[in-house]
């Protein structure tokens, strides 16, 4: 791409190195805040850049906060005894969402991925196997996504916790609420099947 | 949307004002620069503030430049007789990569849309017309969309000039190259065969 102000070339690379922009999306938001007030650029750039100077985690369970404790872990109306891993911010916010959950979380801020280079030394994948061996956790339930990368993850977290006499469980597998069973894939419909659960259950709130 | 963090929520609320970035693909944005070094969030908004702050634009085609007169205006060896009018900067670089024009443009910065409140006076439209009324141009060439707007402004520039004995054309609708004639839409196929071309022309050089 041949740009005829250098102003714009500088702006649209440093916008393309976003994931999923490439340089044609990143000419048009660009463009667009050109016809927009100054002040929104302002606005954006401040904000960005104060989000990525001053952004704190949770010294508890990693999560993206705003104080040392995040609001989950500092409320004592919770079950600091069930512990959830995820991956990250969005997958709390997914849970909490759902309104279900009452315990804490501890976000890994990833997955074991060799391909990307992300190792176990990476992720806060140590924390969480001490707060379980201190004995404050009676049930830990991997939320992990249901990938290879997610499941070799679970898998090392398992063995490093070894045999706490503690609960370990998982997020059940199975056809999504709505969706027809003949357009499921095999593989989650046979899942479904081996791991059906009592009827009642599903209408007798817990 | 819950966020666990002011920050987060500011940076993902600025991000998402940009044009077909939602919510979700703004947080996944925002927690991608987290994930990066710091500087590279200080570069994308050092650019974008620089970029919003310093942009100028061609005293004479009005296209994006930084320096008083663009690259184009400024080459002696365009044919400054032949004006392309077009819409924005990214018609300029679609047009100047075909290789196929050596006139001079004119960027009239968007087209006459009553319905997103944008009217002639907002547009690069008079210069345009001082300029062909000066008697400095040969011929004008629309390349504006196909759209009910762009015609609409081309109409509105036509009218503008009135008989000024120069040559109006507008680019050529027809079949895109390596297009199946079965699957054109019936305006654009009638258009191409009321606009027939001769056939040495499509082989011939000019």
């Amino acid at each position: 791409m041949e740009f005829s102000s250098k102003l714009i070339e500088r702006a649209v690379n440093e916008m393309s190195q976003l994931p999923g922009i490439g340089k044609r999306t990143a000419l048009r938001l660009v463009l667009h805040l050109l016809k927009q007030p100054k002040e929104q650029t302002g606005f954006l750039a401040q904000a960005l850049v104060a989000m990525r100077e001053d952004i704190k985690y949770c010294a508890s369970c990693h999560n993206i906060s705003d104080s040392a404790l995040c609001e989950i872990c500092a409320n004592k109306n919770r079950n600091h005894q069930i512990v959830c891993i995820v991956e990250d911010i969005r997958d709390v916010m997914a849970i909490e969402n759902t309104g279900q959950f009452r315990g804490i979380y501890h976000v890994l801020g990833g997955k074991i991925s060799p391909i990307d280079g992300v190792g176990p030394s990476q992720l806060n994948i140590n924390t969480v196997v001490e707060k379980v061996k201190s004995g404050s956790v009676n049930e830990i339930i991997f939320a992990l996504s249901s990938t290879m990368e997610g499941d070799t993850t679970n898998f090392y977290i398992y063995k490093q916790i070894g045999d706490c006499g503690i609960i370990i469980s998982t997020i059940a597998r199975g056809i999504s609420v709505g969706d027809e069973l003949e357009y499921a894939d095999e593989v989650t419909l046979g899942r479904s099947i081996l791991q059906r659960v009592p009827f009642e259950k599903t209408f007798k709130n817990n």
